[in-house]
């Protein structure tokens, strides 16, 4: 069983709506709020030689990537950390803090607690105008697919090629670009934290669509065949972002992004270089 | 070193003003919301007769209560999940989302992960109006202060003392009688989650004041001397309010609740019975 498969059984409790976005959406009257948590822990998320301020820095980047993914502003961030030795609260707290300074949003509480195993969650609460408001769903068959940045990187960096550490240790949220593409008219967008395969197959999974990509994927800076296309398609940790807009609104003044592809009519399928995708990545497994 | 003298460090970090409430306070145009997190995990929090379904509860319980006790009304509530074993999960959820069905907010998504030591992190929203936010300062010498229901009971419920399991399994937060004393003018209030000789202590530091209770302190019932009295004063894990108001705005209607003393001008000192109360209750002490 991974997480999508686990999430199926949550959906029967809590309803399907909910849980399709990188952020749960609360209408306010006439505002629009984004709110989403994300739990990280030392053994699967955190790479040893990281710094307790990258770890705080880490904490409050994944869920601004969730705000940034919804075209939204940080509005605050909570932390709950679990720690095994207390004296790491201040680094870790400041990591947080200083990824907030940076990217927006303020780090406003949080809770503490003994934990054998570092464990930090912490949730983002964003606004955004609703007529900017930007899903997973949206995107249209003809719409060019982009991303920021450039996939793989973060796992480039855990396999210790030359160059891509930083990307895996000091994940940059896409919070300007997040909201300059939606003003741009951003059709769908998601982060890519559980690589590029599986955030297209979650596109095609809400949208009535499938995605071709181009031979000039974009792929991590030296690093050799074929590891480059196997991180670029298939590598997570990546907070970029992935969207689909319109051909005559792109390129988008102020963002740096890339072409990798265009939305075609095909539900449900991914080409690359014309053959399928594999419908992998980053993912917990779960045993049994 | 106990979580007080923690907060300390997290305050160098992120300035003082965000940690005194048991919500964080975020003004937005004439709106205001407030937002918590709380961290729960199995060696310490979770009894071992619990359900998963009363420990999902449980987790919605306590963040609502920190919605309560800010006067505000629950919008959306986060679940984080560190779990064991994906089988749980459903019963989780469902415990949660009851608890928000029962008493105000909607369960709105989450994040799952594999962890060694069951872990559940929520987090909560709230709004409340402006003129109606209760913060834990505002008491006034000479103002009333009171508990609903009965503190000790969860302490009581963990001992086996006959007929408080529920209390310490299944906690209620006060969300709807928060909404009433909000509107009643309750001067201060915050939950009693980590006993009532910690949570009036805390009191004292935001407030230029002290406490004398009445003899009259309600205790579990059923249960004989120094016991009754021990949890009462000392006991965690009951998710009650505990608030100052003027003499001449109780009993409030609608509200079941008792005045257990009063607010005093002698700074930092609460008395019971002529004698000054332990500062001691729930926390967690770290080594070293």
């Amino acid at each position: 069983m991974d997480d999508r498969a686990l999430l199926a059984s949550v959906r029967a409790v809590i309803g399907d709506r909910d849980l399709g976005d990188d952020c749960a959406v609360i209408h306010l009257g006439d505002r629009c709020l984004v709110l989403t948590t994300d739990m990280l822990h030392a053994t699967t998320d955190f790479p040893e030689d990281m710094t307790d301020w990258q770890r705080g820095w880490m904490a409050a980047a994944v869920t601004l990537s969730d705000i940034a993914s919804m075209g939204a502003e940080p509005l605050a961030l909570l932390m709950a950390a679990g720690l095994d030795d207390p004296g790491r609260l201040e680094a870790i707290t400041r990591g947080a803090s200083d990824c907030c300074l940076r990217h927006g949003g303020r780090l406003v509480g949080g809770d503490i607690d003994r934990h054998d195993e570092l464990t930090l969650v912490s949730t983002a609460l964003g606004e955004v105008e609703p007529e900017l408001l930007v899903l997973r769903s949206g995107a249209r068959p003809g719409d060019l697919v982009c991303v920021t940045g450039t996939p793989g990187r973060a796992m480039a960096g855990l396999d210790e090629w030359k160059g891509h550490r930083l990307a895996l240790l000091e994940p940059q949220p896409r919070v300007r670009e997040g909201r300059t593409l939606a003003r741009a008219g951003a059709s769908a967008m998601m982060d890519l934290s559980d690589g590029l395969a599986l955030s297209l197959y979650d596109l095609t999974r809400v949208n009535r669509c499938g995605f071709r990509l181009r031979p000039s994927l974009p792929r991590p800076a030296g690093v050799p065949e074929p590891w480059a296309t196997e991180y670029a398609l298939y590598g997570g940790g990546d907070f970029e972002l992935i969207f689909c807009i319109s051909a005559d609104r792109f390129p988008v003044e102020g963002v740096k992004a890339t072409v990798i592809g265009e939305v075609t009519g095909e539900e449900g399928t991914v080409l690359f270089d014309g053959a399928l995708v594999e419908r992998r990545g980053y993912e917990h497994r779960w045993e049994g």
